[in-house]
């Protein structure tokens, strides 16, 4: 690695921002682009030096490795702007970490933190004016890596890419959720790489979850592959289960992913004296709870959708609807978070970095 | 879908053949690729015309959908040239079949035959003079799709890009194979993409091969995730296991590719009066078998490789070197398919197909 300093970005910046053709209060999730990318390409086993250039459409072999055995993996983090317009990241050390987590467990190279944490830092300051303040904006954020060499053998890459694109966004989900519980497919294998952000995690789930939206469902709740029996995750979210005054919440495992959201709930529940408890809860335990009346709430936790409470669970064709409780735990925990992240409270925590 | 005939593919050819460049007697295995590709493009519901141009890097989108949610998948097939000159394929209509299995299980859209059979066989007339004769020669054949729709949401792509790209090979592996039985990895889960030739299932069999090749080790053979117990495939190939003068192979599931090789090899051993069973082996039952000297043979079967005898396993940190056969199954079997693949014996299966 030769970048030492923020000075051995290159920088070629645009002549005319885009900035003012954007309705910032109509932005629906991930599909406007700031003005700037960050690109690192990795060759011969060496980082080269960074770019921060104009968002843009970029060229790649037909035979990059990326479209045909799947070397990809992600972060999702997000900037927001404070009332005195200063922009701050939460928690991105634990982003970076687990980005090179899923970066070994796929056998690609990990990025150096000054490419990584250094890179997005002056990215962000240069698209400034895109991190917007109120009504759930922030600026998403997304650095990734894709396996770059040609050849269509199956052995990993020598080459890659890695960039940091960026993204207006306002809040993620709207309206109602509804779950589908899996019982037969599934989105993780144990021993595979259901913990690391990786793009193949994600194909495998869209099928499934077309299947669930034609019955008038959003989001499924993964359980494990092997018997089914254990509630894991959402598509991109972990999940908590309110029973009684209890907050329940998986432990991170192989098969899932290890959500800065969900930590961050733990740690803000714990503060609250909220009773939170990490172990599984099972399909059977869940279904009874909701039988009985002691199954209060169930949500998901991350970074695109916060919190997001959920309306109702379908388990082998039997409907659960939850009841509408008056102390949501879920909507409680979200605001303690988003005013941390907005700074609007104090961040006792230590959580946000100022840009 | 407007593509009726094989005239509705656009042809923009190259002026300028790569071919004389090429050492044909020193390929390495999908480094090379033939002078033209076809591409498709599936945009607004519909596929679009077409097109067989020069092989060449393409444009695309950062936040395409493949490089975040891994929607990629493909295929891996064979022609070959008989004495006459004339182009073969090999079983094409199994290849086809199961592009559009694994284009279901990734909410991709379907291939219309014409564009993938048709289109192939037009592209490889086209390149015809890369398909070589003899010695393992033969010219792979690599049809693929990826998502190309922008923007950072995980939810299946609208747009898709089908390629098909050829390449010229010689017999893909060469030395001796050992393989590790896997104890704590995995490939595939219940209920997961372990069926479909998707891009995601490589990615996660990189670390682990890593790991093995770094105790001396060429590949894994997979087992079930679960339980560890049941012999399933290995990166790219189907098993078989030839204890006594049985072969064995597991059954085709959610979690094994169903191989094309696998299938006739099946058919073949039955006609050759060979005993073949189809069930799973368990691991126990091959450590037993190896030491009481009834296990003779272990090999891999699939496209790139045809049959590739395997020379001892590892499983938990003991060894076992396979004895050396007199009659090898394996080697028979190979020949056997080859001879019909290479047309230089009656192909009484009909699973040969003139270009
Ligand atoms: C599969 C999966 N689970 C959980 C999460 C939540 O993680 P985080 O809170 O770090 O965003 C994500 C990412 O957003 C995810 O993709
Ligand atoms: C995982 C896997 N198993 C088995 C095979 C063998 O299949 P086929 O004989 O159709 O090439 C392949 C592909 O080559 C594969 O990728």
């Amino acid at each position: 690695m030769e970048i030492k300093t923020l000075e051995d970005i290159k920088l070629n910046l645009t002549e005319r921002s885009k900035i003012n053709d954007i309705d910032f209060e109509n932005l629906s999730f991930g599909n406007v682009f700031t003005d700037h990318m960050l690109v690192c390409d990795f060759v011969n086993g060496q980082w080269k030096q960074p770019e921060i250039m104009p968002y843009a459409p970029f060229t790649i072999e037909p035979s990059a490795r990326v479209f045909h055995y799947g070397q990809a993996i992600f972060e999702g983090m997000k900037a927001y702007k404070d009332e005195a317009g200063d922009v701050w990241l939460f928690r991105p050390e634990q982003n970076f970490a687990r980005f090179n987590k899923s970066a070994v467990r796929l056998a690609m190279p990990e990025v150096p933190e000054e490419v990584f944490l250094g890179g997005l830092k002056k990215l962000i300051q240069i698209d400034k004016e895109w991190v917007k303040r109120g009504d759930g904006k922030s600026l998403y954020i997304r650095p990734f890596m894709i396996a770059t060499s040609s050849g269509v053998i199956a052995s990993p890459s020598n080459n890659y890419r890695f960039m940091i694109i960026l993204s207006p966004a306002k809040s993620y989900y709207s309206g109602e959720v509804k779950v589908v519980i899996a019982d037969h497919f599934s989105r993780a294998a144990n021993g595979g790489i259901g913990a690391a952000k990786a793009a193949g995690n994600y194909s495998a789930q869209f099928y499934p979850t077309k299947l669930a939206n034609e019955k008038g469902f959003q989001q499924i709740i993964w359980t494990d592959d092997a018997t089914h029996t254990k509630l894991e995750e959402a598509g991109t979210m972990n999940v908590f289960f309110r029973i009684n005054d209890t907050l329940y919440t998986a432990p991170t495992s192989e098969r899932i992913l290890d959500g800065v959201t969900r930590k961050s709930l733990i740690e803000l529940a714990k503060k609250e004296n909220i009773n939170v408890e990490v172990r599984s809860v099972l399909v059977d335990e869940l279904v009874a709870a909701a039988k009985d009346g002691s199954l209060k709430e169930i949500f998901g936790a991350g970074t695109a959708a916060v919190v997001n409470p959920i309306a109702g669970f379908a388990y082998k064709d039997e409907y659960f609807e939850l009841p509408k409780v008056e102390k949501s735990y879920a909507l409680y925990l979200k605001e303690k978070l988003t005013n941390i992240q907005n700074k609007v409270a104090d961040d006792t925590f230590n959580w946000t970095v100022k840009i």
